[in-house]
């Protein structure tokens, strides 16, 4: 029967029971009637769970600090002076999205560090809710994490506005999600993160760690097709400048760069998933359609060719459909490896639990491919049913999730301890 | 020089200066950077040039009236009991659309009857803005002629919401635009109403009139694209269910088909152009795609190929997508002929003021096609410099549309003599 005193009392046992109670209630901000959690950045549900989760932290003896573009740290300071393990994830999500992507990781890393603040270590600990992870809203994806670390200019963040025109600083001062005091990339020791694999290799393989070894290339477009507003009824078919089939010729010929290429070898991934139409009148032909193009791969030269046809192609598309293709934007990375020396010491922290570990490839962008590069960087992952994400059908098993936390509270002990820092 | 006051009184000369006054004053509603007009159904700008058009009316001795849609009569009623001959067209546009659309159409006729307000003919005479003929904000097109003739269900139309979820219903009654006391279907003897061509026929013809003698045949759908949210970067492509690859592949097919039998003989318009993506993320495979999806052609048999390879193609695009194709809605109409008498009598008046004419399909739907059938219309038309419609840079000179309303004048003045009407 259990003891509900011990359930509702916050400050009680701090382990399997009161991390999964923990973790129910966070997935009630945006809980959505299917399972999931609909919370975008800024979002008045991301707003609810960013106010619970700093008065958790600070219930429990976390400094509770801002910077300027709404990252959330838990700073737990037993060695004055001394640098920062840093440890985190996301709490906003996709619209419509999993329960586990993000919050996972930054509720496991709470309670890892929570778990070791009774003792002193040569490092402090500092937890961190990075700010709008999914980029659903404000793009790009990884923003709280690319300001920190310099990828993203600060003013041009602030500045960035969601579809509706509403502008990132203004909301994060409306709600007070903003602040000084906050630690610095200089103050940063290491970085660890945890979180669902988003893919299907550890059900595959029966194992429940993901050692992660390196992110896959990228190279993400925003395209814009300019085509001429013409009346979808009467305007000569030879005539027409319609921007949306030049856009559906992308999205097909971004299809048709993976089935051609990935039988070569290793995989190629293509997807559009954002358009918008202009004036998208159901008797006018488009004069305008943006929209994002990435392609993916671990091996970059393959990502090179499919780079190379898809720009090759577009002329075609440009002539057939009688439109402008216009790269707006466009940004990548190649294969970034995480140091070895974190991936051994997960090994070994995950072999002294009993737990089965492979080395693996992320797909998936994280905040941690931000740090990595800049501080050493420890990435692990945790199985997904399925390899269901962005999707409220996402789920993790309680067992899985608990070995994850026992997992990130080892690692975190090892860092705190200055096994493994920068140079 | 001309006279200043002569153009500031507006009660004075109805002639060419007034008119080409008035349409000027007309055209600053709404009015863009680039020469157009931005005044959907029910906006401010739209609301305000209503405003304007009712005074323009009472002004010159029209009783105004409006029915439960907003559509905006002003009457002149000379015979008392008598049926009215109506004549009018609508000031709504597109998005960024032309000034002459719709809005050339109600000003002539407005100053065609008035023209003839001095005079006494068997039939009264009316003139009407309809609600909302453009559909885009409001779907479907040519709704407030579809509500008056009862091929719209008026409580249905009035619970029409646009894109933001705001009801016709509740803008209405918040300006105003509804009332008591307009004529019906019943109290119409004949309709009238002049357009823009939204084509190049008459100018590369060298013709000053169009004597509309049958609409195009149409289908018209609205097709939903059912696939699965899940993660652009992690998900194995033979997994995905992607609603955007999907709804691409109908927009291609759109295209194909028009390509494919528009070289048998008659041509064959198709068009997609609108769509809305769910959840439109930058890193979320698009779980629904909405959008509409048009084919039109002169040639009945030739449409009715199209559609059944339309129909044949889907189940292609939901196995290669692996995605639902669902049909959410379906309208169409076979080619419908203008009654014989009206042209005849167009093509005389016509000939008396010495204007080059020639007999013309329409392939755009106006309000009369609502009203033909029901009651003998005349659709004329004057042409479009380029043929370019539904665009900021539609344009007809000043002499064809002086000509066009000499023309509608000499025509409204023969239908108030009772030459046409029903039955």
């Amino acid at each position: 029967m259990g003891d509900p005193a011990n359930e509702e009392d916050p400050m009680a046992d701090d382990g399997a029971p009161t991390f999964l109670a923990d973790f129910a209630t966070l997935s009630g901000f945006g809980a959505t009637e299917r399972g999931g959690v609909h919370r975008e950045a800024a979002s008045e549900a991301d707003d609810r769970q960013w106010a619970w989760f700093g008065r958790w932290l600070a219930d429990r003896g976390f400094t509770v600090v801002h910077d300027r573009i709404g990252n959330q740290f838990g700073l737990l300071e037993r060695t004055p002076g001394a640098p920062y393990v840093l440890v985190g994830s996301h709490l906003d999500s996709q619209p419509f999205g999993g329960r586990w992507d993000g919050a996972y990781g930054v509720l496991a890393a709470a309670h890892a560090a929570h778990r070791l603040a009774g003792t002193t270590h040569a490092l402090n600990l500092a937890v961190v809710n990075w700010f709008n992870e999914e980029g659903s809203r404000f793009t790009p994806s990884m923003f709280g994490s690319a300001v920190f670390t310099g990828a993203l200019d600060p003013g041009a963040a602030l500045d960035t506005r969601d579809p509706a025109g509403i502008r990132v600083g203004d909301l994060l001062a409306a709600s007070g999600r903003t602040g000084t005091g906050a630690p610095t990339l200089a103050d940063i020791a290491c970085y660890a993160e945890i979180h669902v694999e988003q893919g299907r290799v550890l059900e595959d393989t029966g194992t429940t760690i993901g050692l992660v070894e390196a992110t896959w290339a990228a190279r993400k477009y925003a395209l814009r097709v300019l085509g001429e507003q013409s009346h979808t009824g009467s305007t000569v078919m030879a005539d027409r400048r319609d921007a949306l089939l030049g856009a559906a010729r992308l999205v097909v010929l971004a299809r048709e760069l993976s089935d051609e290429l990935s039988g070569t070898g290793a995989p190629l991934h293509t997807s559009v998933s954002r358009m918008t139409v202009e004036p998208n009148s159901p008797v006018t032909v488009a004069r305008e359609v943006t929209l994002n193009l990435d392609l993916r791969s671990p091996d970059e030269q393959l990502l090179a060719r499919a780079d190379e046809l898809l720009h090759s192609r577009i002329a075609g598309i440009e002539r057939s459909a009688r439109v402008a293709v216009e790269i707006a934007g466009s940004h990548g990375w190649g294969v970034q490896p995480f140091p070895a020396a974190g991936i051994d010491l997960a090994r070994e922290v995950a072999d002294g639990l009993g737990l089965g570990h492979r080395r693996m490839p992320t797909v998936a962008g994280h905040d941690s491919v931000n740090l990595n590069g800049h501080v050493p960087t420890v990435m692990l992952f945790v199985p997904s049913v399925d390899g269901i994400s962005h999707n409220e059908g996402e789920h993790t098993t309680d067992a899985d999730a608990l070995a994850g936390l026992d997992l990130l509270t080892g690692v975190l002990r090892r860092l705190a301890a200055g096994e493994i820092t920068a140079g």
